[in-house]
Formats: structure tokens, sequence, C-alpha cells
């Protein structure tokens, strides 16, 4: 089995690799990959064996893969012990992360724009200068073009999933 | 003037934030922020005093934003200087960086597999063991499940530009 085990250690290193370049956790992309390429319930102490990795380190991952619907919890064998398993619908998973987080990123640059709007209507008063009305003029210009684009991006989301559908089929 | 370059300084502070929090670099994010805010062409100097950061790293920044299509290099009125101005197409330059990134990614994937799937043939052979055929048989199978995979993201993007335009219209 040696070669066809160290044909395992790469592919799982390459996962971790992977996962690294785009910003993601290693030990999640090996974890997930191990479980992935062996297409079978795994305890956690199954995984640490072949990805050599403590049982903690897996265990925090395990739990970052099952809140983002890669890995879930299954019935085994064993009573009393975790069993794991791969979500194989990797482009599924990944497709909802990523609307997630756009959701938030949105919500939140919505959010900072909102805030600016009220601050910037609090500063318009006589009182101001001439320069100061043309600045404040200015960024309220901008904010709202700031706010139109995220606009676009929010129907394109909700476009997102329609879409996804289509292609599917 | 006071209010409104407070304004300006917690807008560009908040664009930082944003920035940092989706894994991207927040000078560049505050360098950005500026250029969209005040809606002109401006030196490296400019720049330097409305974001309060060294010009050696609005330099590096602006350089990496150049690279996303964020920013442009232009004509200013002062001979010798560099000028710039935002992209103010967020959601165009955004876009065509996250589809590059996809397509790297994918790249990446598929010689991946194509690599494990030559490692994979080059290992079967009479000498192996029933249950070394088994092993290799069930990561032949996985290798080719998440090529399916990338195949269907790879038709996504494909259509991904069809359907922005068709969105925008």
């Amino acid at each position: 089995m040696e070669k066809i085990s160290s044909l395992q250690n790469k592919l799982i290193f390459k996962a971790g690799e992977i996962a690294s370049s785009i910003g993601l956790n290693k030990s999640m992309g090996q974890i997930y990959a191990a479980l992935y390429l062996e297409k079978k319930k795994m305890t956690l102490n199954d995984i640490s064996e072949v990805c050599r990795m403590s049982k903690g380190n897996i265990s925090i991952n395990i739990r970052r893969l099952e809140k983002w619907g890669a890995v879930e919890k299954v019935w085994g064998n064993e009573k009393r012990k975790d069993y794991y398993q791969a979500n194989r619908d990797i482009a599924g998973f990944a497709f909802e992360h990523i609307i997630a987080a756009f959701s938030d990123l949105l919500e939140r640059s919505r959010e900072s724009v909102r805030e600016a709007q009220i601050e910037l209507k609090k500063l318009s008063s006589p009182s101001l200068s001439a320069e100061e009305e043309k600045k404040a003029a200015l960024y309220g210009k901008s904010l709202g073009e700031f706010e139109e684009i995220l606009g676009r991006v929010e129907k394109l989301m909700e476009n997102a999933r329609r879409i996804k559908k289509m292609i599917n089929e």
C-alpha cells in the first residue's frame, strides 16, 4: 500500500496548498480532501491518521467545515463516536458560502453609506462656507454613486440562485 | 472644513476596515476610497495627505490597485508628476478580478487532478494486491467526480460574462 498512501498524502497536501492560496485554512482543505477521497464516514481518529494532524486541530477545523456545510456529522457503527463525511456537492456549498459572504459585505457597505449620509445631512447648515458646501455636495454624490452600485450587485445576487439552477438543468 | 474632513477620514477608515474584512489589503481600500470620494485625479502627495500614509506605502498599493484595474494613471496638469484616478465601475473590475481568481484556481485544480491521474495509472500493475486495487479504483472515482465538478464550474464561468451583461441591460 506504500505507493497508494503516498499518492493519498500528495493529494491531501495539494488540497491544503490550494486552500491556502485562496485564503482558506490549510487544515480545512486537507481534512475535506481526506474525507472526499476516501468517500466514507470517518472518526476524528481516522482523519488524524490519514492527515497526520492532531485531534485538537481536526476538531476545530471540522467544526468550521460543518459551518460551511462542507462536512456533516453522521451516525456510525460504533456508538459514542462521532463520524464525519464530506458533502460532495463542492460547487453547491461553495456557492452558498460565497453568496453569504457577499450578502454580509453588501450589508456592511450599505450601513457605512447610510451612516455617512446621515452625518452629511447633519453637517449642512447655513454656516457652511462655499468651499465646504462644494465638498459636502461632492461626497454626497460619490456616496450616491456607490449606493447605486451596491443596488446593482444586490440585484445580481438575487438572480444568482435562479441562474445557478438554470445552468444545472 | 474640520467636520467635512473628519467625515472624509471616517469614510476612508471604514473602507480600509471593509477591505481587511474580505481579506484584502487595508491600504488598498483606503487609497481607493480617497480617490473615489474626491472624484478627481490626485498625485501621490495628494493621496498621502488625505490618507495620512507614507508615500512608499501608497506607491506599493497604488501599483496593486492598477493591476486590479481599480485605479489608472492619467495625465495631469503638472509635468513629471504621476496622477491617479479611480475606476468608478467597482462592480466591473471586481467581477473581472473574481473571474480571474476563479480561472486560476480552476486551472491549478485541474493540473493537480491530471497529475494524480497519471500517477494512478502508473501504479496499476498486476503486482497490486486486491486491497490496493480497491483503493486505487476508489481514488480514481473520487478524482473523476471532482473533475466533473470543475467542468461544471468552468461552464458557469463561461456563462458569467453573458449573464452579467444580461442583468446590466
